[in-house]
């Protein structure tokens, strides 16, 4: 069985994270990005961490990728009749999550706790950990004004340019310690294909986490398609942020701690003259769960003989 | 007009403010208890005020008495599905009114105003205060171990003995300042129907409510018919701390600050037996809303000629 630690954001990441469960959940563990939390009236929302929890518990909405599925939305219906305008949705299953963790925090628990124990709950087999127990928050620098990163991805449906991007908190955000031993542990670690810099990024700023990942095999999977984002607005932000939409730019955020991509067959020959590493191909549109655990199983195929080097190097 | 301040606690006295409100809402002032608030989640939930509330927006749920109407449970039902067993029911439509109360409490308004927007989102026109903006605690020792209300009250359904109260907090609470010019300015106080241990008494425990009603016309409505509570535990609590269930027991938990008494017929005589002032009687049960409108009319003809009597004076 090989170890696996997959670093994952919202939906993209989320869509391999299931692919890798169904292939060996009890070896997986996945370390979420948690500096999208946001406060919903009060209750301590972790939307990367649910979409992720959701998947790994099969009970994550179909259609929308986020959310439990069979959503009801009578909380909100009645929050519109009494004159509230929410722009970030909560659904009525979805919200019973955020008050046992509320509940949870507020009784002085850790959030990694707390994720522990909705994964118990949910019969989950992988370790599901976030990034910090610490608060961190990314703002976004779009047209002179900071904005966190619900009010620009949500609010804004990240229709802004951005010109910056800040992850407040972390410089003061210690890991978990169960994700830096998972990490010290992994035969393989993987960065899915979340937008780095709303996503993986945050996490490899916690201090420790980059160290650790450095010494070990890392597989990346584009979140690009023939230079355009599967979903969302990375090629937008690398545009204005990196000073170009390439594959190049792209592996530049990781820089050197990366060994292998893995593209789409589109980007081959661009991946193949932009990194010096392992570049192997794949379709990478993850429509179905066929596509997922496909995808999953190519990255496993490639570690093996890597690691099998490692091993005798 | 006769401007009026009904001091109400949960289903029992919002009967009666049902009522009132029908007769001269504009004029109405509803001071109610709030020492039964509790944590549900993290979520500020505030019984009282939002039974009388949902009544005085005519969207209270017409079975159960609280709650609002066409009520669903995908929340509470979806905690289940977690693991939890919540033994408060919050539905969903509730669960907004909660929402919004923590987030306006987070962002540092008072309750009062909180109470005061919920009003306008609902269009409520009369006046609706909590107690105080501080926080108090109505606590029950029973069988040796002081319990929250609600846990007296909901999880273990009134059984234990009450042989002891205490309102926590009241020492340091202070009136809300709109409370007290309201009952500066009435021409009637009510006294609704509720349990005076858990509901009116917790009010009159601020300081500085007592000290302005002593000089106001005041009159009260039991919640006694013939020996029996129409609601809840107070035949019982008068036994264990009173130490006998009568009227006079009753009365004396207010004191001589009640200037008449409205009962049912069937206690016209032990009623007047019992007390000096003025004794009137009326079907106390008030099951439809000709009920509570017919009670809220005779307490008004009852407080005319004391009034008139009072302003010659």
């Amino acid at each position: 069985m090989v170890r696996v630690v997959v670093l994952s954001g919202g939906v993209g990441g989320s869509r391999l994270v299931e692919g890798l469960a169904a292939i060996g959940g009890k070896q997986l563990t996945v370390l979420v990005n948690t500096a999208d939390d946001t406060d919903y009236y009060g209750l301590h929302v972790s939307p990367d961490l649910d979409t992720n929890l959701y998947v790994l518990a099969g009970i994550v909405n179909p259609q929308r990728g986020w959310g439990v599925m069979d959503e009801r939305w009578t909380v909100e219906e009645q929050l519109k009749r009494l004159g509230e305008h929410p722009w970030f949705h909560v659904g009525d299953r979805d919200l019973a999550t955020h008050l046992i963790r509320t509940a949870a925090l507020h009784a002085g628990h850790f959030l990694s706790e707390v994720t522990a124990d909705l994964c118990r709950r949910l019969g989950v087999e992988s370790r599901l950990i976030p990034m910090t127990d610490d608060p961190v928050q990314t703002f976004l620098l779009c047209e002179g004004e900071w904005l966190p990163f619900q009010e620009y991805f949500v609010h804004r449906q990240a229709a802004p340019l951005v010109r910056a991007v800040a992850y407040r908190g972390s410089e003061h955000a210690r890991p978990v310690e169960a994700a830096l031993r998972a990490l010290e542990a992994a035969d393989l670690i993987v960065f899915a294909p979340s937008n780095p810099y709303t996503s993986l990024l945050p996490i490899l700023a916690v201090s420790g986490y980059r160290e650790v990942i450095r010494n070990k095999l890392v597989f990346a999977v584009s979140p690009l398609i023939g230079g355009q984002a599967v979903k969302g607005s990375l090629a937008a932000m690398l545009g204005s942020l990196a000073g170009e939409v390439s594959l190049r730019a792209l592996f530049d955020l990781y820089g050197d701690i990366v060994d292998g991509w893995l593209v789409d067959p589109v980007d081959m020959e661009e991946a193949r003259a932009s990194f010096e590493g392992v570049v192997a191909c794949e379709p990478l549109l993850l429509t179905t769960h066929a596509d997922r655990v496909r995808v999953a199983q190519r990255l496993l195929q490639l570690a093996n003989p890597l690691k099998e080097r490692e091993d005798r190097g």
